[in-house]
């Protein structure tokens, strides 16, 4: 029985996929050889690649040979574990291989009867890693693509908690209150794109200020929720933040929780990249609090060894999201008395078990990514990814220490889990310069191919930082990128 | 030099590697061994897995046994030649290769340089598939997960181009006119979902009436609009489709276009499973009018053979896209003089030739999505690709003329594509039985496990409906569903 065909044939896709899983085998036994940033220039891969498609299919072999050539020198190496910048990240072999059968799977977990196993699955990690974290059972998650992502449901969802009816009548030619958005300067850019989208508009998205350890002052947070009310403004969502992106501060939870409570208003806790710190005892009082709070994201694919993408979003109260989200079209029918298709009158969890997940968001078609996690928990388990974390924290704490005890370098903001900020003040570097130098400094290191740091800027002042999160990265790793910075300090100095 | 470990050696990786590649070549090889529907209870899934994570690692060969023990008889086999539900699609083998190299290398696409060759091969593909396509080179692309997400961010640009200042200013507490978006029933979900979400409110999406083949009638869309601005409204995006999702009816796109240019309103055209058969010079006339649009939805992961997710997003003024959606934010800041990081002030395709694709949308984390389309365009090669859209959609109409000449049964609309709507009327089922009556057909043959299929309602009438999307699907397996459907109306009257 032959189809319109794989094109090539099945012994041909064997040796395809030894090559391939040679290659990944060799990149992650050694991707130390490439220089993590990459060296592409401005259009260069553009210029190696044909204007237009083959009309003629190509072997393999040809495709293969240009993705080695064109592509690979085009990739800035996240999985390396020199890679220092943004939030370091990994992606574990058995993960890599989880994400080869979810492709051949091909799998849309649309509805439940679109793939049981994939619905399902993914409500039971989404339990393990609740149960990890010690976040309360009373909340529920559900997995999106990313924090931008999970991080828009949750303020549609506090939209929609308002009771305004929004979703039935929209936000114009109403007598609609502002709708106010409680942030910090250092709340992740995602939630003001999530407001511009819902129409919350920026000029209602307000930054509280923060203390001189980049958390939310909630004395300030109090303060203009009364501010606003007495303004005849609608408080819908404050957001907190445990680990924010710029310093990793931690917003304090429980006396944001207490504002909130008192003004029934929406609380959000992104905790997209240090949540599954919470999996660690001693850091478990970092997020005292997040048990109050509406709505919680945390990011796999940041800080728990899975390839991006995957985010989970918690969620008290589930139904609110099905509110803002849920349309059942004549399409999805799948006859008869399918418990899945009664999601247009299905109570989250309760009838049959079954659980629609394109009814919690915006997206209708959604891959199967809870099998990538699954791998990961059962390869690694809890005590061993306990570790790896703490590994990680240890890493960024000896890397502070260093930069502490040598002359003319500065810690500048608390590094409470594996993200240091820092700078270089040398006295032949006039006060007006310290900002290009050190941008200069961490320019210099990247050029050499050998680590890679991104930088960001607090209370106006550039601040380079280190960050820790690849499986792989090694003390030997961390040094070797506190001498090239100290190197590249000395040349510049 | 020993990081914190991939957990496995890598001679395990090998061995670990091997054996999914094997299991992926014999799922490929003959998946028609499982039942195309799974036949999971509802909580089966759940019931086999532990309650909570593993505290110890466990060995690769024990996860993979739950895979196939516990997973695998959970899945519905989207990636079936059977499977003729919804769209049916395909993960071409090379693809599933392609996200294995994706997952190993981790890349995040967010900015050009966290990869440059991720960013450029998105740009490289997307204009070949316009190029195949016929669309003008007017239009410049953007990869998105979902068509959800790209229908959503072509409305919000539309949102944006009303020149409102919504991005700013919000919705609320203004005097703004009500936002009309126009579709029609056969319009996919998403877009209303989007218009919930943007703050246009359900009672604004209009369904404009459709003629008899199922297609948006312009005069009545004319009439709408008219009478929307008498009374102070604001059309703010007129939704056209090229294969609606029940049917894959061809909305006339001169027509609409003319209305939407009468009024200076933003034309959306959803494309996401026909869009790839205008390749085809004998189907490039249903386009017509395609390129007066504003924006287009075409997505490569339902009819062009890569695994989901990989939805392409064409725009006229990608401009507009930055407007309604950037924001820079310092920690994304790399120094220094780096073209990528002047995303506050390039205008696209200009400065450097560089583009950061996280200016364009909701989402910051964006996969490396594009390596898997040119896999399977060069493996292909146009000619192939084309060669089997033309025998699936050969294969429906040969279906379509098997209903046809049956006694007791009718097509229901027209066929364009590959998808054909249908039923079955017998004499001995009373006329307000004929939809259950229907339904159980539907079922009856789904539970064999040997087809799925799903239905539709057309003008209140259940539809059964055969979608042909599947690589691998043969005359064979068509002719099969047939026989099951014509087994089961026997049964059942």
């Amino acid at each position: 029985m032959q189809g319109f065909e794989w094109i090539s044939t099945l012994e041909e896709f064997e040796e395809q996929s030894a090559r391939v899983t040679d290659w990944i085998a060799g990149y992650l036994r050694d991707n130390r050889r490439y220089p993590v940033l990459s060296r592409a220039a401005p259009g260069e891969v553009t210029a190696a690649l044909p204007a237009s498609p083959p009309e003629e299919g190509e072997p393999f072999a040809e495709i293969f040979a240009d993705f080695e050539r064109i592509i690979v020198p085009g990739i800035t190496h996240w999985n390396h574990p020199r890679f220092f910048a943004y939030f370091a990240i990994s992606a574990a072999p058995v993960a890599v291989l989880a994400e080869a059968l979810s492709a051949a799977l091909d799998v849309n977990a649309m509805l439940w009867r679109t793939s049981p196993a994939a619905t399902e699955l993914e409500e039971v990690v989404l339990r393990w890693l609740r149960e990890l974290m010690g976040l309360p059972q009373t909340f529920s998650g559900i997995v999106y693509d990313t924090a931008s992502i999970g991080g828009f449901t949750a303020l549609a969802a506090a939209r929609e908690a308002l009771g305004l009816d929004i979703r039935e009548l929209g936000m114009t030619a109403r007598d609609l209150p502002p709708l106010r958005v409680y942030i910090t300067e250092h709340t992740h850019s995602h939630i003001e794109k999530a407001s511009l989208a819902l129409g919350v508009g920026r000029c209602n998205v307000v930054a509280i200020p923060v203390d001189e350890e980049y958390r939310m002052r909630s004395d300030a947070l109090r303060a203009q929720l009364l501010a606003d009310l007495k303004a005849g403004m609608q408080p819908m969502c404050i957001v907190a933040t445990v680990g924010t992106t710029s310093t990793t501060s931690v917003d304090p939870l429980p006396e944001i929780a207490r504002v909130a409570q008192e003004h029934r208003c929406w609380l959000h806790v992104d905790a997209a990249y240090a949540g599954v710190a919470a999996m660690l005892p001693e850091h478990r009082g970092r997020f005292d609090g997040i048990e109050l709070a509406d709505s919680v994201v945390v990011n796999p694919h940041k800080w728990l060894f899975v390839p991006i993408d995957f985010s989970a979003l918690y969620v008290k109260d589930p139904e609110v999201l099905r509110r803002a989200f849920s349309l059942v079209a004549d399409y999805l029918l799948t006859p008869p008395l399918d418990p899945s298709t009664s999601s247009g009158q299905a109570k989250l969890g309760v009838t049959h078990g079954v659980r629609n997940y394109m009814d919690y968001g915006l997206q209708l078609g959604r891959r199967f990514r809870a099998l990538k996690l699954w791998f990961v928990m059962r390869a690694y388990g809890a005590g061993k990814m306990r570790d790896i974390l703490r590994g990680h924290i240890a890493l960024a704490q000896e890397f502070a220490s260093w930069v502490r005890a040598e002359p003319n370098w500065e810690i500048l903001a608390p590094h409470p889990f594996s993200v240091v900020c820092f700078r270089h003040v040398a006295p032949s570097v006039a006060p007006e310069d310290v900002d290009d130098h050190n941008l200069r400094i961490v320019d210099a290191v990247n050029q050499t191919g050998e680590a890679y740091l991104s930088s960001t800027r607090l209370d106006g002042r550039i601040a380079p930082r280190l960050a820790i999160g690849n499986l792989r990265t090694t003390r030997e790793d961390v040094l070797a990128a506190w001498q090239l910075l100290l190197e590249a300090a000395r040349g510049l100095s």
